[in-house]
């Protein structure tokens, strides 16, 4: 958002959301997602909405020790970081490449198993609104070059009313205690946990470089 | 670091970045590290001098469109989130679970693969950095209630000097194009490439919660 040429979507975004009628503490969050993000993407901006609902239906505040799972990579996974400290740095944030539009979020627990909320874009909701349907749909009737706007527009007007919500369980997941050990190719410690077949990943399946000379 | 009770690593962590002599950018990197991750990490602070290592040799400031690979899951991926917008929603970031402390970063580009720079944490320098190398080998030694304190000013003086770098070439990966397909179980639609012996990942190996009547 703070590059030099605007596009469409980004130039007046402040303005759209307090024309659209979001309230505090969304519209705030909304533009510190989209500073963070480098961009208003529609999933992100939905995506602050879904993390407000959560806490509200948690009874839970920003600064309280949370946890979630985002069921996709895209665009979601930053409204829990940005508002919520559940960062994939901390440890706290799990991302899964399912591809549902759904964050389940919960309490830190020293039990097995937590209760959590999951909210979810409902799919029989979503239609009701045109623009977002064709959107998240991926249909080639959307236009994200003219439409981009209105999109935004529809996003900040809907709201939670595409969303809907369930109680689940899920499993906590403790730290793991760890010893460094030496891998003989690269000569780097690692984890113990981490070693795969006697090498470090990056020794072995998970070499993703090439050395430059 | 917006939570009530600070432990001693958090009480004075603004006044000691100063009195250590870290210069901007990187102290304001640091504070605003700790305030996203909730916490002042060890691993996070050297990530933070890591990133404005790697954005040095780079040439490069923090409103390009940069691309980054974590080594670690561990504390280091919020670095690059915080100082450079390369985050997990947008699609910049990927961390891997090597368990090295090390980070790649370079600009976006238009060809199969990037020149890229590898910044890590040496194993030769940091023996130079006594409780930097108690703490990182997890030595039984370090106590991180009464070195918690040291350990920052330790790192806080060293900044750059355990790092080392190297140049590499990486792949640059592109958007995948996709269209949505309705899981047979669940009923939710998910991208195809995302789908798993005919289901979505939820409702297959990707199954992380119950349902709570």
């Amino acid at each position: 958002m703070e590059h030099g040429h605007l596009r469409d979507d980004e130039r007046g975004f402040g303005e759209r959301i307090q024309a659209c009628g979001v309230n505090e503490p969304v519209s705030t969050y909304l533009t510190r997602c989209a500073e963070f993000h480098s961009a208003p993407a529609p999933g992100l901006l939905i995506g602050a909405f879904m993390v407000d609902y959560a806490l509200e239906l948690l009874g839970a505040v920003p600064t309280e020790k949370l946890f979630a799972v985002c069921e996709t990579p895209k665009c979601l996974p930053d409204a829990p970081q940005v508002i919520a400290h559940i960062t994939t740095g901390n440890g706290r944030l799990k991302v899964l490449s399912i591809g549902r539009f759904a964050i389940t979020v919960n309490r830190a627990s020293d039990k097995p198993t937590a209760e959590a909320v999951r909210v979810y874009v409902d799919l029989e909701k979503i239609r009701q609104f045109p623009i977002i349907d064709q959107w998240f749909s991926n249909s080639p009737t959307f236009n994200k070059h003219t439409m981009g706007v209105s999109l935004q527009e529809e996003i900040f007007r809907t709201g939670r009313n595409l969303l809907s919500y369930e109680k689940v369980r899920v499993p906590v997941k403790f730290k793991e205690s760890w010893k460094p050990v030496t891998c003989p190719c690269c000569g780097e410690t690692v984890p113990d946990y981490m070693v795969v077949d006697g090498k470090c990943g990056a020794c072995g399946p998970l070499k993703y470089y090439e050395k430059l000379l």
